[in-house]
């Protein structure tokens, strides 16, 4: 018995020696490490490298015109310094409250920073990622996880006319203590490139509901964010191609159509299996880009039943079809909110659409913020938005 | 209006062009790409490099001794040679089903593929990953998302003594088309460095039990996968320290005790809120390295209550308590099963448990495969005892 025991304790020296099966050593280096006065220092250890950059939206942004038209607002670069040992360093100016994204670019090549597990994709590209708040109540504060109560993520699949999808469903915190309740429903679309993982990941929306809910900025609410591909069964880690690379080609519809057609199946799908309240008064839609279009396909579609609808930098927003945005505001929903960024190659169709609801006396909310078409307003959008609803 | 409408064509194209906030252009590059044969062609498009390696568990292990003790075995490495453009090429030999991880090694430094979504966390560190399929029933075929019924997978936290931590939980296909349905519960630990993602991450669990349940292999069962460090509430994309970085030591307990107290919270909050059938009949657990000892000592502590104890990999399992390890088996679990790899540093104490085990007369199972302490090996442990549970 004894030799047992003594087995047993070098078995356990040699795991954490073996470190299970990562394929490298820690580096025993912070980065990136948010400093007192909320600047943020980023280190990286590479004795060859001949230059070593950050590039991140908390630098500021350079225009770049693209070939073929348009403008892209791309993120600085800023060069970190070598010390002793190959440790690059580079440390921000303080920065606001906020859920930020950054790459190195080593000799050229973008990296990610091997001491950061926080990675999020939009696309196909990853990131680094991290979240400060400077006071309480700016928006960093409702991107981050805080001591509130949480909700539940839940990844469900629903059966659809050609294949199972699969849907992202936050349920709000109490909704497995209270088995009587029943909830509002918002469904929170996302742009051409993404999947039903965006607002969860990338989109922070677990942390918003989370954070406004506690503070009771926000109606408790099941939040329901689809895919919005409608070929496309789920994001790439659940995909049948086990090998899918989304792209802007492949995780895009360019008509909305498919997605006004699907909204009823999956509407019906998520009343059926959740505790929802129904009806116009508790029901909101809201996207981003192409989610805006779809949320503005969607509502026009079916009029009378959303009472709440959210536009953020909706791509391609124009009232084409007059009959039945006339018909939509017939039966006057309570919030028609058009949110996008005074830089976003969609602005102009974002107050064109404003002027023609003024036009035709349809009550609609227009927010104009900084910036261009970027996750940073449709988060903030979203903070926004999820205020204005269900009250 | 016609203005409008083109406006809104412009917009669409400008967004195109955009490509949302994505830091950085695609190359059009594939890879990694699964050749007719199973070999996999890696592609890596960087002029600069001098050297560019592949490394992974599709390579050869070579031994590595660790300064004080302990053998890694740690994947070779392959190198790319350079054609035209700076795209680096390599073609492996053909490869069995399977489930891999790899990333690049250039100049002698790890770069993640960046023309491959799919990435797994092990701890701290990143590595890309691809999965295939040589025939259909080999273990690839359990590791990938097939067109069978999927089952939802929810994130739900719970109340434990000092702070709210969320659990991952498998609900099989057909829990909420069944809602008078019961399922059995088997409970499924990580080991050190590891938190409540890794089982459906890394592990794939969320595929194997599909895969297993579709094809008639394995009971319909709900699948609790918590995370066993108690003073953590949770991985790193929900921990309120919102930079927090796993490591060996931050994620593990080094003794048992917690994780047995926790455990019944545990129990009691899933038979609450998820539709379980109880009992020992009904009720497995089963963990990989700490994990394993979590269940060796949690199924000791409380017997009667658990069924099915799978030990994989267990780290330190040894019968230090002989009196509990005896009321244990006097109350006849239907299973005490025990995997590990031939080359694992915890394969004498594992060999030494089913010796003394043999020695009393407890009924266990021995199982020994080839390789070390990892991952591969934990997948194809779950597929096995996944058959056995609940029968």
């Amino acid at each position: 018995m004894k030799k047992i025991l003594l087995m047993a304790a070098a078995a356990i020296v040699a795991l954490v020696a073996n470190g299970q099966q990562a394929l490298g050593p820690a580096s025993g280096i912070v980065s990136p490490e948010i400093n007192p006065d909320n600047s943020v220092t980023f280190r990286y250890v590479n004795p060859k490298a001949i230059k070593v950059e950050v590039t991140g939206d908390f630098l500021p942004s350079v225009p770049i015109q693209i070939p073929g038209g348009g403008v892209w607002a791309a993120p600085s670069k800023a060069a970190l310094k070598e010390g002793k040992d190959g440790v690059w360093t580079y440390t921000s100016e303080p920065l606001k409250g906020d859920f930020y994204s950054y790459t190195f670019v080593v000799d050229g090549q973008k990296v990610l920073d091997p001491n950061n597990v926080y990675l999020s994709r939009d696309i196909a590209t990853f990131t680094n990622t991290f979240t400060l708040s400077t006071e309480a109540f700016d928006d960093g504060h409702y991107y981050m996880q805080n001591d509130v109560p949480h909700g539940t993520l839940t990844k469900v699949w629903y059966q659809s006319a050609k294949m199972d999808r699969r849907l992202t469903v936050y349920l709000p915190a109490g909704y497995e203590q209270n088995p009587k309740a029943k909830y509002p429903v918002l469904y929170l679309l996302h742009g051409s490139g993404g999947d039903e993982n965006a607002w969860s990941e990338l989109g922070r929306a677990c942390q918003i509901l989370d954070n406004l809910i506690a503070e009771g900025k926000a109606e408790k609410m099941i939040v329901v964010m689809p895919n919005g591909v409608v070929r496309n069964p789920s994001a790439p880690d659940a995909q049948e191609n086990n090998m899918f690379q989304p792209t802007m080609t492949n995780s895009r519809d360019q008509d909305t159509k498919p997605m006004e057609d699907e909204f009823p199946v999956i509407k019906s799908f998520v009343e059926k299996n959740f505790r929802v309240k129904t009806g116009a008064a508790n029901t909101a839609i809201a996207g981003l880009s192409m989610g805006g279009r779809h949320s503005f396909s969607i509502s026009r579609r079916y009029p009378g039943t959303i009472g709440y609808v959210g536009m953020f930098s909706g791509a391609g927003n124009g009232p084409e079809n007059e009959k039945e945005l006339k018909a939509l505001f017939a039966a006057k929903p309570t919030l028609y909110w058009i949110g996008v960024g005074s830089a976003d190659g969609v602005q102009k169709t974002a107050s064109a659409l404003r002027d023609y609801c003024e036009e035709k006396g349809y009550p609609c909310e227009y927010h104009e913020s900084d910036g261009g078409h970027i996750w940073k307003n449709w988060r903030a959008y979203l903070v926004i938005f999820a205020q204005k609803v269900f009250k």
